[in-house]
């Protein structure tokens, strides 16, 4: 098949949903969502399952040190395809407790799905084509999150990120042991000639402005903290107000008060306490400890560290006025990410050929593509999420919008492996 | 030993130091602390521990169906004593989970040492002296707490409270069975002749004010509730602010509303958030279910009614704005008591007597006393909390004071147990 005659090449769009199927079955909970953290049992699951589908295709799969799964078909045909770096597809497989079927998951089964289509239909391209799942993008048990791109990438060193405990105490380490996900393959690991991601938006804009494909300018910036507040334990009902050290209280002010820092700053910024724990945690003690999280975004980092300053204002202004102590650790702090211009003409131009309206639009969640932006030129799919909800059961994404987003991942993919080497 | 003479009786202050050691050593915490919540492994061991000092001493030992433990001296001397109602002293030996060493221990070990002290002096009171401790008082695992002195005393139907679901599931029945402290005497019990309880203040006022013995007039009212916050599951970088249904924000503004409220209505009103949890409970998930605890009291009913309606409506206010579903339960809920004047008088005469410098006050916290004062005579005797620290490892009373309050014990006991039956 000639290149010209493989832009009218389509994925098996039955073939895509049956796999998104069969995954959103391991791990499975109320509401049809899915709960595989990172290197638990169930995540263990999940891969042994994608990565049969990837040795069914005769792919040649190699695990790396931190876990990540990358499997290339490199054509016989097509001279000297096998030696070249090729164009790489992917995403991740982990979830958050509370996660839907298709964040992540899309992203890997559609790569899977395109080199199945290509590998069919005869045509050789001149790249090898692979795909990839990361460990750990949701970082919702292990803090960073995209720790398993981050550090294919280099940008956390391999002996640090083994170290890494969870909530949970256990380490990723001895979690990759146990699942038997430790590959002999070295990371940091060889850069690809480029890298491709299709995802769910997990926003609303595409779906209120009816737009069938997302084009990724920007990933924006994240910033993640461990707060946590030394109070002191007393009994609820005899210690008068002005007598109290409360943790608990202090805890809830900043919660409450990242809400007041994000509508001050506007639009775009962001700002979520999703983890709030209180010890002891009984009714009748005024709370010793406090421990809270802190998840602030912006596209633009000069306004994310704006919003990190006042945060910390406010923290060392209520530690002070309460008499305790706050302790602040990062979990996460990633500058936002320009995708390559190239790459995103790419995938616009696609998504126009294959008769879809499109929108340039950033991202506001991060995604493993902005790790692999830092050693090829990388970019973004992203299809509508149903009323934006993501993370949690209830995710959707239309089946003919799953369809069209592995259909411009197919021909962006085979544009990129067939594209003549850069001067 | 004339009741004349007794008068001049002493309690073993050593004696007294021993077992409230020995029995702060189970369920040890660290930094001096216990923690025996209700009806746990480590309850069922300073249960066991305490009722074999009860056995050494000869006395009735009784178990009530809802495990309350009661021991009688009955001499034989004294004629007809052993018919008649007992003096009855106690208090509780559970403890929340940072709980202190003395905080219902000093109740229960004190009326032992005063029942050791008279029964070993020859005195042979016209009325029997009698000892107990009462289940789940701090209601810490099970609510309401003050249960096995409020089913005592009719408050609170028996089948109801065994079907009492704890903080981990399991119920007040099933538990009791596993400790094996399902007791064959029937629970209602029969009304003692008096009611006295000696406890630690657990708040500043004694200490403060160099006083030695409170005389206890009342206890302040309890409203405790358990507010539930239904929002929606979404992704923290992707929800604009405006989109969001955060059961975590509007759970911390509860919690932070609740010092408003307080603050609002003065002294003595106090309000805590205890318990505050979120659910999934990730940094990158706005929260989609929140629960929290809100502890109300005030020794003015009226105004604790007016705080409990306050709340109610901060809750519908938030509720709407927020876009969620707001469900509250209450967990505990009684109106502030007020003791037997005549036995406020005898606490308040019997210390100043023994030398001590003496205070009227109210309790901020609740206790089994204000239970058994629905059908006895009871009275309270307080002794100073150091830096009015309780529910905390650090809770600490001076020697000679606990040795003071089981002094003014022991006197006052003595009294109601010679006294003249009225006319």
């Amino acid at each position: 098949m000639s290149v010209q005659d493989c832009q009218d090449l389509r994925i098996d769009g039955q073939r895509l949903l049956d796999r998104l199927e069969a995954l959103a079955e391991i791990g499975a909970i109320d509401g049809g969502g899915n709960a595989r953290l990172a290197l638990t049992d169930d995540d263990r699951a999940g891969r042994d399952l994608v990565t049969s589908w990837l040795r069914d295709l005769d792919l040649d799969v190699r695990i790396d040190a931190i876990g990540n799964v990358l499997a290339t078909w490199a054509p016989e045909a097509g001279g000297e395809a096998d030696d070249r770096p090729p164009v790489l597809m992917g995403s991740h497989i982990d979830t958050v407790r509370t996660g839907g079927r298709y964040d992540g998951n899309l992203g890997v089964l559609a790569g899977i799905e395109v080199i199945q289509t290509v590998s069919e239909s005869g045509h050789r391209p001149d790249r090898p084509l692979a795909v990839a799942f990361f460990t750990n993008e949701e970082g919702a048990r292990f803090s960073p999150d995209m720790m398993g791109s981050l550090t294919y990438v280099g940008g956390l060193p391999l002996e640090e990120a083994l170290d890494i405990r969870g909530i949970d105490g256990a380490t990723v380490g001895d979690e990759l042991i146990r699942i038997g996900y430790v590959g002999p393959y070295p990371c940091p690991g060889p850069a690809p000639h480029a890298y491709v991601e299709l995802h769910i938006e997990q926003g609303p804009v595409l779906e209120a402005e009816a737009v069938d494909i997302g084009v990724v300018e920007s990933v924006q910036g994240i910033s993640w903290q461990e707060i946590t507040i030394h109070g002191q334990a007393n009994h609820a009902g005899t210690t008068p107000m002005a007598l109290r050290h409360d943790a608990g209280f202090v805890a809830a002010s900043v919660a409450a008060y990242l809400r007041e820092l994000a509508l001050e700053l506007g639009p775009p910024q962001v700002a979520t306490a999703g983890s709030l724990q209180l010890h002891p945690g009984l009714v009748n003690v005024v709370a010793a400890r406090a421990m809270l999280t802190a998840d602030l975004r912006n596209t633009d980092d000069q306004v994310l560290a704006v919003a990190e300053a006042k945060l910390a204002a406010y923290l060392a202004e209520i530690g002070a006025a309460e008499g305790v102590t706050i302790e602040t650790r990062s979990l996460a702090r990633f500058a936002p990410v320009q995708f390559d211009p190239t790459v995103v003409d790419l995938v616009e131009a696609t998504a126009r050929r294959l008769g879809h309206s499109t929108r340039r639009l950033p991202s506001g969640a991060g995604h493993d593509a902005q790790m692999l932006a830092r050693v090829c030129p990388s970019g973004m799919v992203f299809v509508p999420s149903v009323a934006g909800i993501s993370h949690n059961p209830a995710e959707y994404t239309e089946p003919q919008h799953l369809i069209a987003g592995a259909d411009v991942l197919l021909q962006v993919a085979l544009a990129l492996a067939n594209e003549e080497d850069s001067p």
